[in-house]
């Protein structure tokens, strides 16, 4: 018999074992069999061994005795522990897909359940990694995962961006710092033969957007000759895509005065000046400005934050979602092509879609659903965790009806 | 004002104008006020202004009084006639977005409701048009639309492929002839640089299946060197495609004579034979052969005819489904990408995904989804009307668990 990890168990009630064996990951504090093994026992990110009623085991995990969810599932089996030959192993499947995926190391390499690593992302920038740990398990385990890093990618740096508000349920602190090794800020990322200067402290999330990159590649078939409104626009990844892709004007719009400097620096950067102008405003006040001015666009691109951050935030989320797609089309030409995104997992695809259609009756015109946008592959869904399939869009046509 | 047309008026309940207003086409035959307009009043396919309660125009559609889905709306407002001149604007609309999105014409240019021409389908063959009629209201129309096709498109020939089974619903017969022109059979289709030849009289559908065409180009970035298995294959495009795509060996299967000539025909013809063998076979049983010999594929695709052809047939469908994706992960490498698709409206998406992650964890495997496969955007999606969105897959990678 093979040796097995020697980790206190973390046993389930009857029946609770189903969703796990079933292929999830997550145990909910509900599940556990408090009597024998109390989740006060353990501390916030603690190893275990996550075992059933009859004390069969599942695998190996960690816990949190303070968040909802309070166990995760890293390994089936008991006989990997959570240590740096385990992350080796995932880093090196994770790494493979990647590879076939993409011909330039600017990816998402690790995308947490998905990956065989729940509370974990990894990016690659070329040869620096930004990592973010969502979970305490995860937060205990930074040393291994940087060990495995450099084993496997050889990385000149590795930056921890742990400042997502997620982490809060977890009691976990927000912070961001060097890793490992040394790296001068902005780094950079290619995408569509464009190159862009990204701040993974300072900016969103781990820096980048690369969940949408698919999704900017289809902007290919629309975009020739055309007038172009990048909504929400952040470092500008849509509009200077839709530019190199052959756009005769862009406006890119956003909120934050260092997204606009952003964009700017990467039109320059680009060669791009002449075509991409950056505004920065309120989404809404200035679509219903370009509205009052009777602007048109051939091409509306509307990539918001999510307006959806918890499920009690979906009935106020939909109208914010609705009235931004409806003032959307108002500044759409005849025939022209609506991009609409949400990265809010709460928020329905069927929902958004609802709003659309909502609005394009309002305005009297007729959309037709083209491409269902989705999160790119180096973002691959777990099939028993839906909360892993977020993303979601519509490339659509807009016509008179 | 503006003349409106002198047909028949067709008044619905209170309340019954709601879904229409919103943007769906249909009219469910409850939904009429047949005091006031009693459909045994018309004729099946006789065209007809559709009224609301308070006889305020909704627009101009046409009834089949034996069906359901007693009226279509065809048109909004009551100034359209159902005539040339209006097949000859949509016909326009539509061919504008395909030329848009194709190089060559080679796609479905009409999709009934989603291109505001309900029961009407056209596909496109080079100079040769396919259509097919599945209402008794658009078979009383073949007269104007092959005058407006030929406005439009001066086709060499349309033939009308009218066999499908829905056409029984409305009390409609099977059969295919040339409408207009000449043109020898079998037709020529052309994709991702191959050349197939179809036969829409004595094959499927209208002969191709225009609808998988941008998931087929998936294939690109996982099979270079790649050992493919094609069930279900037809004509063998997915298998045809991948071998072109680099793929270093393929295996078609399918349980038609017919088709395995085909594959063999279209095979010789560009220069793939070599690469590409065609099996005569039942899928369930060749992939159970497969398994006892022990066969292993990089690539497995799995696109087999709608199991679940109505809602009644889910339960037994699903199961076909879950049987047919589990033997397709035995034969699979131990990293290997599968194919999934069903083109079953009454199939959920997310149950065929279940079913393939069931299969997974029955053989100890773990799946990661890497694109959400889709109908083409020639076959756009209404966004109000659900059964518009019919084809649904996975590509997914299968790896050890």
């Amino acid at each position: 018999m093979s040796e097995t990890v020697d980790y206190p168990a973390l046993v389930l009630k009857r029946g609770e074992d189903t969703r796990l064996r079933a292929g999830h990951l997550w145990v909910f504090s509900n599940e556990v069999d408090v009597q024998r093994t109390p989740l006060t026992g353990f501390e916030p990110g603690q190893a275990c061994a996550i075992l059933d009623s009859r004390d069969k085991p599942i695998g190996v995990g960690y816990v949190n005795p303070h968040s909802l969810i309070c166990a995760r599932l890293v390994s089936r089996g008991l006989e990997h522990a959570l240590d740096r030959s385990l992350f080796v192993h995932r880093l090196n499947i994770a790494l493979s897909l990647r590879e076939r995926l993409y011909e330039a190391p600017y990816y998402r390499l690790v995308f947490g359940e998905a990956d065989g690593l729940p509370g974990l992302t990894i990016d690659r920038f070329g040869d620096v990694l930004v990592a973010q740990t969502t979970t305490a398990g995860m937060e205990r385990l930074k040393e291994p995962i940087t060990e495995a890093a450099i084993k496997v990618l050889k990385p000149a740096a590795l930056w921890w961006k742990n400042d997502a508000s997620i982490r809060e349920l977890e009691g976990l602190p927000a912070y961001a710092d060097l890793g490992y090794g040394e790296a001068s800020l902005p780094l950079r990322v290619r995408e569509g033969g464009l190159e862009f200067a990204v701040d993974p402290i300072g900016g969103q999330k781990t820096g980048w957007f690369y969940d949408q990159q698919a999704n900017r590649d289809q902007l290919a078939r629309f975009v020739k000759g055309k007038r172009v409104l990048d909504v929400c626009s952040y470092l500008g990844a849509w509009g200077l895509r839709a530019a190199a892709l052959g756009a005769s004007e862009v406006v890119c719009v956003d909120a934050s005065a260092s997204a606009v400097e952003a964009i700017e620096a990467n039109t320059e950067r680009n060669g791009l000046a002449d075509k991409v102008k950056a505004v920065r405003a309120d989404a809404f006040d200035h679509l219903r400005a370009l509205r009052e001015a009777r602007e048109r666009f051939d091409v509306v691109i509307l990539d918001p934050p999510a307006f959806v951050k918890r499920r009690k935030d979906l009935a106020e989320g939909r109208q914010a979602y609705r009235r931004l797609n409806e003032l959307g089309m108002q500044v759409l030409a005849k025939d022209g092509i609506l991009v609409t995104c949400s990265c809010s997992y709460h928020m329905p695809r069927s929902l958004l879609l609802e709003g659309v259609q909502h609005g394009a009756r309002h305005l009297e015109r007729q959309a037709q659903v083209l491409v269902q946008l989705q999160q790119a592959p180096d973002h691959p869904i777990h099939p028993a965790i839906p909360e892993t399939d977020y993303l979601k869009g519509f490339l659509l046509r807009v016509v008179p009806a």
